[in-house]
């Protein structure tokens, strides 16, 4: 069978399996997969061990930790099922009326079938994911990186399967990319009718090239592929606040929602001081505009890239930020708006008229006052993880996507035919 | 300058346009444009006869109808205008929480920005689409038929943006393609950054190839191309009933959400005469598979396309309908689901459970017990006119669109730094 014929094999198993899921079932099949996790924790990290001992020395350290399983991580992928099955159902019931002719009307929100994901090679993900389609009462087709195809074809069909099967469920509604060759997610975002919507995990290139050969085959696609944390810097800022905004939102480097661009008011410039302190503790290097360079030229580099340039997503320098100057507010939201991804902004200001006028000014998916970007995050914002994030500029998902977002409209008319003319 | 930058152009008077728009002055700008069309009723209609005049004996009676303007609907147009500024604006707020960590979150409905439009040759279709936008606080830049140019040319020119600037709005918040030429369509889905969403209006490969176009430039779409209404007669419908809503269900051919696939239950086969009865009186063709050809080979031709082909599309047998015939409910959803577009399907049953089940069988836009696919519409099921009709199978506006729908989802997070760890 070719790759193609595979996935779509996979596709077909899943879609036989929508009819059949249901709130109920779907969370006691997430706990079932919880216990299963423990049951076949041996096997599980046998798996892992193979994946591991091939990428050792090829993949980098960063990447082998995320791949890596071990007894205490095994636990926490059984917690993260548990919470999964926690929450509540998607409610599928939006806004009902009834017309004038007598017609009851009623918008669902129904299932959208099989939706594909890629993902890295990281197994939680696997497990994330499925328990979010499945949540949601879509089945899946599911591909990760190709570093953890051996664990995660074992968390596939010694855990997820069976477990559904015990309850019931068809063990289809779980599918899986069986190939560990890159070109499984070109086929997996080119089935419009076995796979109409697929979740793009990830950032830079590759997600962005996957995202156009979605489109260009009618499929749609929920991705990211470049983001970065704006945060402008008001005159009326209180030092004490930049300082723990800034730290806060380079707690952790790689991220695409951590501090990538700081705009600095021109009002705000002594506070630069405070920005770099923090900067220069945290070991992150401050690129900026040539403007920017003129409010202190030995501690700010030479900007050497675009605006809103992700360097959370650039290998060589990912410990660096942008700083720029601006001459005021509008600039700083029309900077944010039309240089960058549009991920997220956030402002300090003690003035409360002009956090009001930054809030409405932006444009992007999550706007902040007084916190940090980094909480641009499903599960900080929503208490339920995110499949991924979405930046496009259309009605949908837009920002972090969870399951209670992966539903069709649908209206439902009921009449009385002899009553509706 | 070429018809490109001519767009662009348009394009950035609309995004500059954005910020100012407010409900308030939006529905003064429309009132003021209702007042309008009657003070430049002359002018309007003067283009129009230009525009009629080129036209006839080229495009066909329908078209030039529709194209047609005169003096009640000069009215109609001022009372549509009316309507749009009497409509409650669109909600901007959706749910608000507080996070443990003391964030307060909220999901804000924030304009798009600059929208697409384009649409058949028709000039009541032009103001319908730029209130909608407008109501919705988008600004937009609209395309229309080239049969229509001077008349919307008109419409944009002397109503609309002098209304709008009349109220204190940037004019340029409704654009237009000044081309007759088709390749204005196919520019307007090929600008990400300036129109990152067009609604296409209309049915056919035109519009297919455009939605098509639209995905590869990274544009998306609110689209049709597709579509065509089933209906459903289980073995326990009511003869009066079945009559009824077929009958309603072909008052008018050549749109979209007429039946268009009827699939009779083997347990119903009793109601075909009942059908090809109003079908005859109607002078519609009645089109069938094989298997149901043996019900009345006679009465029933062959089909010559596949089962889920939209004859209301189909220029030359517009006034024909399928016939086929299905072993039971479960067939009759899965034809519906898998051979048609998924815009719209009925079931006419007696039998409560049976309608229940159909409805949760089927996943298109739109379902119907008791009642015509006909109402498949926006203004018909949320007393708004639709901007266009949307079937993909993703998350966000589908069926019948409206100006509630226009909109971007934003998380807006507000804190304060010293309290959020």
């Amino acid at each position: 069978m070719s790759l193609r014929e595979l996935v779509a094999a996979e596709a077909r198993l899943a879609r036989a399996a929508v009819p059949h899921l249901n709130d109920v079932a779907v969370s006691h099949a997430l706990r079932e997969a919880a216990t299963a996790v423990a049951e076949r924790g041996d096997a599980i990290l046998a798996a892992n061990e193979l994946d591991l001992s091939e990428e050792e020395g090829v993949l980098d350290p960063g990447t082998i930790d995320r791949l890596r399983l071990d007894g205490p991580r095994l636990n926490a992928l059984a917690e993260q099922l548990t919470a999964m099955a926690d929450l509540e159902p998607l409610p599928r019931e939006g806004a009902a009326w009834t017309l004038p002719n007598g017609l009851a009307v009623s918008e669902l929100r129904i299932p959208i079938g099989v939706v594909g994901a890629n993902f890295e090679a990281r197994p939680n993900v696997a497990l994330d994911i499925a328990a979010q389609l499945l949540k949601s009462l879509n089945a899946g087709v599911m591909r990760t990186g190709g570093a953890a195809l051996r664990t995660v074809t074992v968390l596939v069909d010694d855990v997820l399967r069976p477990s559904l099967e015990a309850t019931g469920l068809p063990p289809g509604a779980v599918g899986l990319v069986r190939s560990p060759d890159r070109e499984g997610a070109r086929v997996l975002v080119s089935l419009p009718h076995e796979i109409p919507l697929v979740i793009l995990r990830g950032s830079g290139e590759t997600t962005a090239a996957l995202a156009k050969r979605a489109a260009e085959h009618g499929v749609r696609a929920l991705a990211h592929a470049e983001g970065g944390g704006v945060l402008y810097l008001h005159g009326s800022a209180a030092e004490e606040k930049v300082q723990h905004i800034v730290e806060q939102s380079l707690d952790r480097l790689g991220v695409c929602n951590r501090l990538n661009l700081l705009l600095i008011d021109h009002e705000a410039r002594h506070l630069l001081p405070c920005v770099l302190g923090v900067t220069a503790r945290l070991g992150i290097e401050a690129r900026a505009t040539e403007r920017a360079r003129t409010l202190d030229r030995s501690r700010l580099a030479a900007l050497d890239e675009r605006l809103g340039h992700e360097w959370a997503n650039d290998a060589e320098r990912v410990a660096t930020m942008t700083v720029d100057l601006v001459d005021d507010l509008g600039e700083a939201a029309a900077i944010a708006n039309h240089e960058t991804s549009g991920l997220a902004a956030g402002i300090v200001a003690e003035d409360e008229a002009a956090a009001e006028a930054f809030l409405n000014a932006y444009r992007g998916t999550a706007a902040f006052w007084h916190a940090t970007t980094r909480f641009t995050d499903g599960f900080a914002l929503t208490g339920a993880p995110e499949t991924g994030i979405n930046v496009d500029w259309s009605p949908g998902p837009r920002g972090p996507v969870t399951y209670r977002d992966l539903w069709l409209r649908q209206y439902r008319i009921i009449g009385d035919a002899t009553q509706t003319r």
